[in-house]
């Protein structure tokens, strides 16, 4: 079944504490948005990889790849005004009936455990993503600035990538913008069709600050010395 | 006003994939739990800190002390069957009036900044806790294995020092024990007191799992590189 895989790389990185949005920053010498294709790459060379980025990137990008000789075909598609506008630009280069994965561009770490199961799952349920448990403890806040304490096992945190047949993922982009879209899964449920949970891996954490980056830079190191 | 730390390693590492419990593990080249004692001693060398450990455990503990060479000076509570009964075990040494803080062993990133805060914050309102925003999208889980999205800007990450007024947690801490009780925070509300929380650091994660263990070696190595 033909397989695409949208890697969405809209982000300006504000919340980085850098001027160079976070999916170029480089670990291990290359940048974060390198490692993220080579993942899927390297997990199905035949998979149909479109990377979603705002035209002011591509440039750069394409500069990036030339003299970092990136190995991963792939197509470009424009990034949009919110994540869900990116994605649906995304969508228009699914042109056959399969499976489409949507991934964050700034999750490096996604194991191909993970990637392997959930195409299985979705080529079953027709929806599907990765959830992870929480390690704190959480708390639910109040509407005067109290909070009280609230049962993380009742919870799961989501990653990516959120992986669906390609034509329940494009009727549901048929749908008009909400600021209730979050993610993917949000889109599908929004339109009625629901969406199936497996393991997350734990590494697949998404890049967010600078801490995140020396997590991500540690990663990377340790992942060399093991040969990975 | 008298400053107590109680610092609660009971745990047996279990999730950490290694027989050395996880207080124990070395990360730039010293255990995980003299690091902790350390950031606290750092803050406030007066600072009255009681180290809660299992009894099975302690002669190995003054063993790392004297090989290494720890300058905190601490005493020791038998750890209990639960945090409760530990840090319950730990409050018999709490005798002068003044602040205490309760603290997990294994998190050793907590910021100077933080505990300043927070001992602050609770001699204003009695008891205080530090949290942080979750950085991933959480969906609830159902009874039927099901789940829906849940607003994550609702919940807040629940972080420690855990710090209260001394009459406050002594007096919380009479209470039988309940399983409900996953901190001190729900000890002192189940009690009838409110609790405020503050601004916690994101860095300071409980070393849970390898790859928290990773992070935490690569922060401390960056920590050492930049003369911290």
């Amino acid at each position: 079944m033909k397989r695409y895989v949208l890697i969405v790389a809209g982000g300006k990185g504000s919340r980085m504490g850098n001027d160079l949005p976070k999916q170029f920053i480089p670990i291990g010498g290359r940048p974060v948005l390198m490692h993220t294709l080579e993942r899927f790459h390297q997990w199905d060379t035949s998979a149909d990889i479109i990377l979603i980025l705002p035209e002011a990137h591509q440039s750069y990008w394409n500069m990036l790849c030339e003299e970092l000789n990136c190995q991963v075909p792939h197509r470009i598609a424009n990034g949009g005004e919110t994540r869900f506008h990116s994605v649906r630009n995304g969508l228009s280069f699914v042109v056959e009936k399969g499976l489409v994965a949507v991934h964050d561009g700034v999750r490096p770490f996604v194991s191909g455990e993970v990637i392997g199961n959930c195409f299985a799952e979705a080529g079953e349920s027709g929806a599907v993503i990765p959830v992870v448990s929480l390690s704190d403890s959480i708390r639910e806040k109040g509407e005067l600035g109290e909070s009280h304490p609230a049962d993380r096992s009742r919870f799961v945190a989501v990653q990516t990538p959120q992986i669906f047949r390609s034509d329940i993922l494009l009727d549901a982009y048929q749908q008009p913008y909400s600021p209730a879209f979050t993610d993917d899964a949000s889109v599908v449920e929004a339109n009625g069709f629901p969406v199936t949970t497996i393991s997350g891996n734990y590494e697949n954490i998404k890049l967010t600050t600078p801490f995140d980056l020396l997590i991500a830079e540690a990663y990377v190191q340790k992942q060399k010395q093991c040969g990975l």
